[in-house]
């Protein structure tokens, strides 16, 4: 069985790039809307009898949600044997329960229309809260790449005397593991969400860090309010300036304002989602997650 | 069983118009977006062993289509014992076959994601082309309003000595009934289609039609460059300024202007796409057939 990329419109870059790690060919998609709005697809190559691994980048997903069905779709009506998705971010996580009666539990309908139209998924560090792991939410094998060793390297090569802080609480458990990696020691700031926008946070005993420069890592960099809050909170505090780091960069928004703005001195992240701070490369382990169930289906632990 | 309306963001006139008729309550759908495009749903009222009708206005589906899947599936944990759909304007019904390899379906795809998260569809006037029928498409009961019925009743109250004009061979199904039903002589011109936009007209023997206005009947005004063409093939054969009439008003990009500056004498549709050319009025006929459908389980000959 041969494996063929195929790129929803976006992703083009990162599918020839694993195209290129894992040695198979791209094979083209025409795209195109006609003007009332509707998608039109062709798949532009032979497919059948091949596993094909769709690629999509997945910030804003609403107007791309048709046309990633509608391509699974036509990639088995012409033949191909497997069909798996890659979406580096992976959207609609945060919705993990009913917080409000009448709401939609949003991650539970979009992990079945994914799981309906797809046999597998690589994804890299989904914003798991209330869900354990991807099992919880999809019925398909799901590979999940592990940003950490890649951000840790990063850290070790470009920062001098580190200290790795998480914005919150649900940052705790990689801010632990990157500091780990990287042999420095972490702090997590408190966080008392109000609204989407409304947010307080605290700090704790920073003693241990001090002479060190602050290195923020988050797994989301949506509006930015919370890692700048960070940064004011670390700057007032007499710390250097600090190393930003989302794994995702979402930056919806004035978010790279909002963020220039405290004087953080560098802003990096994954290249998860296509934005001019993607620093860290995540493309060899999404490679190497493909490869095993683009291939062989199994599930990696 | 107690039936309810529900609409999505842009059909909530439709919806209030459709509640009044069937005399039952609309339910507030929340709806908004997060900052980076998710959407966020919440059904504000009970829904819990109702039979519900979501009201949806499809044209630009995509970005519209994750929240109609996600609201039926809300829905149904919310109780709701019946999930139907009302869509004015059926979407995703041009590409219906392959007509170059490699082509996704999108028709089929659409219609099974719709069969999968609705009981029962109401539309008006689809575009059947290849399918004989919307069974051959959707796995659900699907009623289809005619418009004919009310298409007529506007041409004999508002035209004089009226003669229907189809612009192409696939309108000619219903311009024969809407001048059958007016009590006018009709005609249909012959239309070449290389592309969207690149389109021939010729004309046929229109001397029965010589002293009348004529009044041309389309299902679909989308760029109206089919429609414009007909309107200056008749100009400059000598008839009177047309009236054209349109099924659903999508009207993309500068089709008003295009239409505007041939010198058309009214432009009206009908009101299944919200649009200013709205004149017909085709809720009482929704409202009768989803009453049948809604709470009854019934599907319409």
């Amino acid at each position: 069985m041969k494996l063929q990329l195929i790129a929803l419109p976006g992703a083009e870059d990162r599918a020839d790039s694993l195209a290129t790690l894992l040695g198979v060919t791209s094979c083209v998609l025409d795209h195109r809307r006609f003007p009332d709005g509707e998608t039109y697809l062709r798949v532009a190559g032979a497919v059948a009898g091949d596993s094909i691994a769709v690629v999509a980048t997945l910030r804003d997903p609403d107007p791309q949600v048709p046309a990633l069905l509608f391509l699974a779709d036509a990639l088995r009506e012409l033949g191909a044997v497997r069909v798996g998705l890659i979406a580096p971010y992976l959207p609609y996580m945060r919705q993990d329960t009913r917080f409000r009666p009448g709401e939609a539990v949003t991650s539970r309908s979009f992990a079945k229309l994914v799981s309906r139209s797809f046999d597998w998924l690589v994804t890299a560090d989904p914003h798991l809260h209330r869900y354990a792991s991807l099992r919880a939410l999809y019925d398909i094998p799901a590979t999940v790449v592990d940003s950490a060793p890649a951000i840790a390297e990063w850290v070790r090569r470009e920062v001098e005397r580190p200290a790795i802080i998480g914005p919150d609480a649900e940052s705790a458990r990689w801010v632990a593991e990157v500091a780990r990696q990287v042999g420095c020691p972490f702090a997590v700031l408190e966080k008392h969400r109000h609204g989407d926008l409304d947010i307080d946070q605290s700090l704790p005993d920073l003693a241990p860090l001090r002479g060190r420069t602050p290195v923020l890592v988050d797994d989301i960099i949506a509006t930015a309010h919370s890692m700048a809050g960070a940064v004011r909170l670390l700057r007032s505090d007499g710390f250097a300036p600090p190393v930003c780091i989302g794994v995702h960069a979402l930056f919806s928004g004035d978010a790279d304002a909002v963020l220039r703005a405290t004087g953080a001195a560098h802003v990096v992240s994954c290249n998860t989602v296509p934005h001019p701070s993607n620093a860290i490369d995540l493309v060899p382990s999404l490679a190497y997650a493909t490869r095993d169930l683009a291939l062989h289906g199994a599930v990696m632990p």
